[in-house]
């Protein structure tokens, strides 16, 4: 029989990132704080690290599709925001992130009490940031991976994000 | 010096689809209806035929990005929600449509009054089905293409959507 | 019933675009020829124009996967260089070309005498272009669409390609 | 500073899968053995284990883009098998797998003295599996990940794959 419960990519043990802006957090947080998007479907910035960020959303009925799980596109917002938050930990202070492309598979309907979405930067770069992500649904304190992300973000030099 | 207009992926002209419901257009509209994200971002859909879907979004603060566009994960939504409904016209009447993946290239920013997502099926099948969107901004009356999507939706036969 | 008939993307007339580099064929050319790839899978650039690259592929039985069609790795690689040098007709003569990142869908099978794979620019740009390609597989005068490509191109400025 | 090193995505300890079949690995051997293309470039499987395969691949300067390096498509081939292969070794008996689509990065140029591509199954399916893939370049006993992958694989039930 197959079991079903996620399998990771293969983890290789890295060194942690060094932040080139030592005021990373309060610099991603204010940018965080000007999405309208982010704060029309009730998302907030739940933990944050040099190349990682997680963004939570409680369940709302207003996020859903057809089916009554939350919508595609809302955890696609969630983790897109998560990876470009992930990547701009790691980004000079001058610079603004925009991202180019992102693929999303969804796996699993995604029900519960929340998503929590989470994302890591696998490669900074000076122009290009390559960032995986994964949304969990969390219901009974169980977690049930649905959906998983691959992105790519382009640094945006000499222009603070502000 | 290269012109910036948007150019389409090779055209191949095509046998218009005969949908297998011809209720397709109750079916969809009803199910579009029943997606709690599109009330919130306020999307509604503009068109349809049978594999194709148009989305339109009228501009709204609450729906951008840190610098005033609207957010990547937005644009997302309502070119999933557009190739989701592309493919569902195809469905047999009892068939439910999810997205298996989406694949999201951003090409400019998006401001303007409203943004238009279009969506059409490139290949029907009767597991799967692969669409190819588009979004475009408009702002006084011109359109600027501002995101290209390709994605696979999966049918689930005895799953009647409603 | 559905007919199964390819169905392009959403088209739209765009200007054509014009190539900084008037001697961009012969700068494709040559870059193609260094290509070792494209040579020993017996690909042949068929087709070039502003922003446009066609390859073909004769069918060989040497670049099958295990069901004797062709593999969708060999599918992936002429419609990446495809796309690749669509891009490279509109740099500058002094820059080089790199793929960020591309995503296929294989729709069908790959048989028949040979593959076509062209790709066409849907945005161009100073450090990034953006690209979508088809994959034909040609059997009997007939052409079946059997996969499709989205990708991102990296613009290397200062870093001439020979 | 920004370290350089790779750094995975978010790993959460999963149950080891059990495959259907407990003769996976003849049957994934025997397929990867009917792979004309692998057989061409030179690969050769080289680890498998349920919902897991390695596939590795010697430098050589018939498999290189216009710069030298190992060309995307190549790297594509590779890292598509071992996610194909990853998956098959789950599947029951009587299947076929087929790639649905993939996604590639490319990080760093492939160079060195050989290729690893790694796939892991994340999520496994009756109809569809999920997984996730990367590939190294290997020089003085050094590994430098290169390419990130993402991809959606179809079961063929009742379709034997010899």
């Amino acid at each position: 029989m197959i079991t079903m419960s996620p399998r990771p990519a293969t983890a290789t043990a890295g060194k942690a990132f060094v932040p080139i802006d030592p005021d990373y957090e309060a610099r991603v947080r204010a940018s965080f704080g000007r999405q309208g998007a982010m704060r029309l479907i009730g998302a907030r910035l739940s933990a944050l690290r040099p190349g990682y960020c997680a963004i939570e959303l409680p369940f709302r009925d207003d996020l859903t599709q057809q089916h009554g799980y939350v919508h595609a596109g809302i955890i696609g917002a969630i983790v897109d925001s998560a990876g470009g938050y992930a990547g701009f930990t790691l980004f000079p202070a001058d610079a603004s992130v925009l991202t180019v492309e992102y693929k999303l598979n969804l796996l699993a309907p995604a029900a519960g009490e929340r998503l929590i979405a989470e994302a890591e930067v696998v490669k900074p770069g000076r122009t290009l940031a390559i960032v995986r992500g994964e949304v969990y649904a969390e219901a009974d304190c169980k977690r049930t991976l649905c959906a998983i992300m691959q992105q790519t973000l382009i640094v945006l030099l000499g222009k603070a994000d502000g």
